[in-house]
């Protein structure tokens, strides 16, 4: 491609509208422009690296067995009535009535129509099993879409559904799909980790995510210093010892803490390390009243404590409901006389006694109290998240955190879906049986945004050479001068007739200028054809990612050139290409 | 790719719900399946023709100087209130709020989006011309979807814009585009025919429609018999004598017809040809009172008659109007008196005099009208479509009728949007100029329809190679047979590696089934592997087309295949591939 002839307009200056730096990057080498809130246009240089990104998966996807296909954007409603997510699934679900009035929506995912598509076409063991992906649109109506194609309304999906006859089946569809994915993420050449997750709204029992790793990431990842183990912050299990602390040898006591609200209040005020405050926080539970308890010095991880409860929405109290159980304003609750339908402890509350708790009276608290002697605590669970202190869960080595963006996620489904949509299959001896299914997403915007949060310098984008739009840029120095031009042109049509993604900067521009263009823009390899080389018989080749500089003589340049391609595809895991 | 492990559910029975053969085809070729009313989820197999499709229209594309790019699908409703289209567009923009109440739709076409783009980015004549194109899902809300892919509400097209300094550049780029779609549909192996076209409700000056010629085409083409003359019934000029006759002898006098509403009655009960009845028909043109003038065995051509008007709306009057301009109930009106607006009459009515018309009195007609002496027409148009017995409006030719199915149309916009969008640039002289544009779509699903409407016979589809899913498809008679299947999956690992499209119909089935099968999925060519024919040292080829076999040796087989697969390429007009 010769850019005089191209659209990518770049900028120089830091777009206003961007907070992450893969958002101000796309921007700025004009990759992306935004229409409105949250929906973005992919201007050409962004949609090759889109569609650069979709062939790998793709690729990938089919080894693993499975199938294109491509599903509508437009679903009609009734769809989600049968699976109660027309209600269930909030304002993200774009909701609308076409010219006849019938309800339709714009889809965030394909659940349903792939369950109703299945149910109607499959109904014999011998059709299974069976995996089905598309690459397509989606629309989620977010409330603040953010951080460009991160978190946006419009965005590209590869979703894609197995059925199965069984369970075991089901793993083999799932175990082939993690497969997949990690081929897939190293193909285009990212730093990633596969971690245990929460199967949050999608349901379904086993999931995992894959993070792309970097400093800006909003996720968190705790990963183990010794094993493999890899969570995310939400579902890091917390292991505990098990045995119980002898009974508080104290009775309970009530003593007045005027004014004082917070845990770091009532220690100071009382003069006890925070850890000897226990944090009562109270839930409303789809109705149900709930109280959590955690150690004063840990943080409740509510991801935990929804699964616990299996509640579809879990909302702190508000105040009206705290003064109806508790009897007292906000700040002093505690789980000795609370009138609620169940208390549930953070495990390692079991290993210790004598806590300071609210009194469930304004300005009061209580101390030397004893959960198993004083209060009805109904379980005793994993409720907060894992932290650098904690053990690993696998192998009692040490945790590490690491930030990291997700990218895809792969689920087990079970009948989650078959079962509300009464898709089933006759097995071998007629009966008839529920499809058993997983679900696998990967975000495309997400996975160019991931890779750009992943490698860029203050200069702009480091692409890796499978996603980059171009892998090579050709800067012409003075394309005005016939010798410059004339090598240039030569060398970019060699390089188009070995089918490298080829970029030909021509245009009548200053060096610097050109030089800051192509470093914003990120091809991974940099021939720079000027005068003054070729004289001298080379051409400079810059690689993007080390700032490293070959001098290359322009006899046999293609062989040499060649090689230090190789060497860059090397560095980011990639073959010869 | 194997049958067994694809999923590409055919049926025996003629669908239902299909009225026209493609779709039909289609649905038991397990390419589609309905989602909704014009609503369709595309299975593997049909996905794979509409990529091939898609991969073809890239090609040409980018060849002829366009640049891909994807706009969103969801667009803001702010952008069509600045072009009028918000109001004009009808019910088939499928128009809704978002989460924050704000208007937006889904986009049937992108004219607003993508010169929102440019009049962002382009500022000067350096950054021209520039032509972007997309392939994407669109919406149209159609209120009686019809006829499967060929008028479906979410249907995928090809849009691609032109920017231009001046109207010569616009012709350029016109150009480009219509040399790039006449390479498309060849690349396609389709019988199609570029025709002048009209330009409906996209507006703009020049435009060419892309027909697919079929039998079952909805769309008629009037071609001459000796020039390239070729043009869409609604858009084809009629020519005509310019003299003027001379003055009718007699004076005009009524005559009463009681209950003659028609010119077949009146003409009969007259005893005179019907074309020597003037047919008065009434219109509302944008609130403008219009009668139109045509011989009683002609038909009136309305996009004629709402072109020459220039009307954004244009309606039969209702009984009520015509009531109120004529002063009878219907089927009475004539020119003389008539208390309309505007009067126009076709061309060829200057030819004759001593009309027959209605007397604008209940139950009774004038003859011996002399339209210049009688009435006061405002304008002489041609206003009829054209005839078998019409010249060639070029040559003077004869005319023939071809159906056709619509498959791409190319506009000449001019500054219809960029005036209304206020999308300027600074030419050479730093003097500001709108940019000047071009449209130019392709129907990508339509495209395939339109190739099963071209191409199939009783048994089913018959594939083009170039869109065809699989180009071949061996059939293995008995695949429990180990000579069977070991020769049936060496054949089909050699055909993959040589990139060649194959499907291997390695079910257990019987051979009626598979063959009653192949025949309708329609690769264009089948290899029949039997334990038979493997005895005798051959393999069986069937060409789909022509039902022509061939029996190869099994020595040397992919020598001689790769012949009878060029001969069928040659066939659809393509090269070896």
């Amino acid at each position: 491609m010769r850019w005089s002839r191209y659209f990518m307009p770049t900028l120089k200056e830091e777009p206003a509208e961007a907070e992450v730096v893969s958002h101000k990057l796309m921007l700025r080498a004009g990759m992306i422009r935004k229409l409105t809130a949250g929906i973005y246009t992919y201007l050409p240089a962004g949609w090759r690296a889109l569609q650069k990104i979709s062939e790998v998966i793709r690729g990938e996807m089919n080894r693993f067995y499975a199938i294109e296909l491509l599903m509508p954007a437009v679903q009609p409603g009734d769809l989600w009535k049968e699976t109660g997510r027309w209600e269930a699934y909030g304002k993200e679900l774009l909701r609308f009535r076409d010219r006849h009035d019938r309800d339709y929506c714009i889809g965030p995912t394909h659940e349903e129509v792939i369950t109703d598509l299945i149910r109607r076409e499959v109904s014999s063991y011998r059709q299974l099993p069976l995996n089905l992906y598309q690459i397509q649109t989606k629309f989620r109506d977010e409330i603040r879409p953010r951080f460009g194609l991160m978190r946006g309304r419009e965005f590209i999906m590869k979703d894609a559904y197995s059925f199965d006859k069984d369970e075991a089946g089901a793993a083999q569809s799932y175990e082939w799909m993690r497969q997949a994915y990690v081929s897939i993420f190293e193909k285009l050449g990212l730093q990633f980790r596969g971690v245990e997750a929460d199967s949050g709204a999608i349901g379904g029992s086993v999931s995992q995510e894959f993070m792309v790793l970097a400093d800006t990431g909003e996720d968190v990842i705790a990963t183990c210093t010794h094993c493999d183990f890899a969570a995310n912050l939400e579902k890091a299990e917390v292991t505990c010892a098990s045995e119980d602390c002898p009974e508080c040898s104290l009775p309970p006591e009530k003593v007045m803490t005027p004014g004082m609200h917070t845990v770091p209040q009532v220690a100071e005020y009382l003069n006890v390390p925070e850890r000897k405050v226990l944090k009562t926080l109270l839930y409303d539970a789809d109705g149900m009243a709930v109280a959590a308890l955690v150690r004063g010095d840990r943080e409740l991880n509510e991801v935990k404590l929804g699964n616990l409860l299996g509640a579809k929405h879990l909302q702190l109290a508000g105040q009206e409901q705290v003064e109806k159980w508790t009897g007292a304003g906000m700040g002093f609750a505690g789980p000795v006389g609370l009138k609620v339908d169940k208390i549930v402890a953070d495990l390692e509350l079991r290993l210790e006694t004598d806590w300071i708790t609210g009194a469930n009276a304004d300005d009061a608290h209580l101390r030397h109290v004893d959960l198993r002697r004083d209060a009805q605590v109904n379980a005793y669970h994993d409720l907060r998240s894992i932290t650098r202190e904690d053990p690993c869960p696998r192998c009692q080595g040490g945790i590490r955190m690491t930030k990291g963006i997700e990218v895809g996620h792969i689920f087990m489904l079970g009948a989650k879906y078959s079962q509300s949509m009464n898709a089933a299959y006759l097995d071998e001896h007629g009966a008839e049986k529920p499809l058993i299914m997983g679900c696998y997403g990967i975000g495309v915007g997400r996975v160019l945004a991931a890779c750009i949060e992943q490698n860029h310098d203050e200069n702009g984008i480091i692409f890796t050479p499978a996603i980059a739009p171009f892998e090579v840029t050709i800067i012409a120095l003075n394309p005005k001068d016939e010798m410059v031009r004339n090598h240039s042109e030569s060398l970019y049509n060699e390089l188009c007739s070995q089918n490298v993604d080829v970029l030909l900067d021509d245009r009548d521009e200053r060096p610097g200028f050109k030089f800051k263009d192509c470093d914003l823009v990120g091809s991974p390899l940099q021939v720079i054809v000027g005068a003054k080389g070729i004289k001298n018989g080379v051409l400079e080749v810059k690689e993007r990612h080390s700032g490293h500089r070959h001098e290359l003589p322009l006899e046999d340049f293609g062989r040499h050139f060649q090689e230090v391609r190789r060497k860059v595809r090397e560095h980011f895991g990639l073959d010869a290409g």
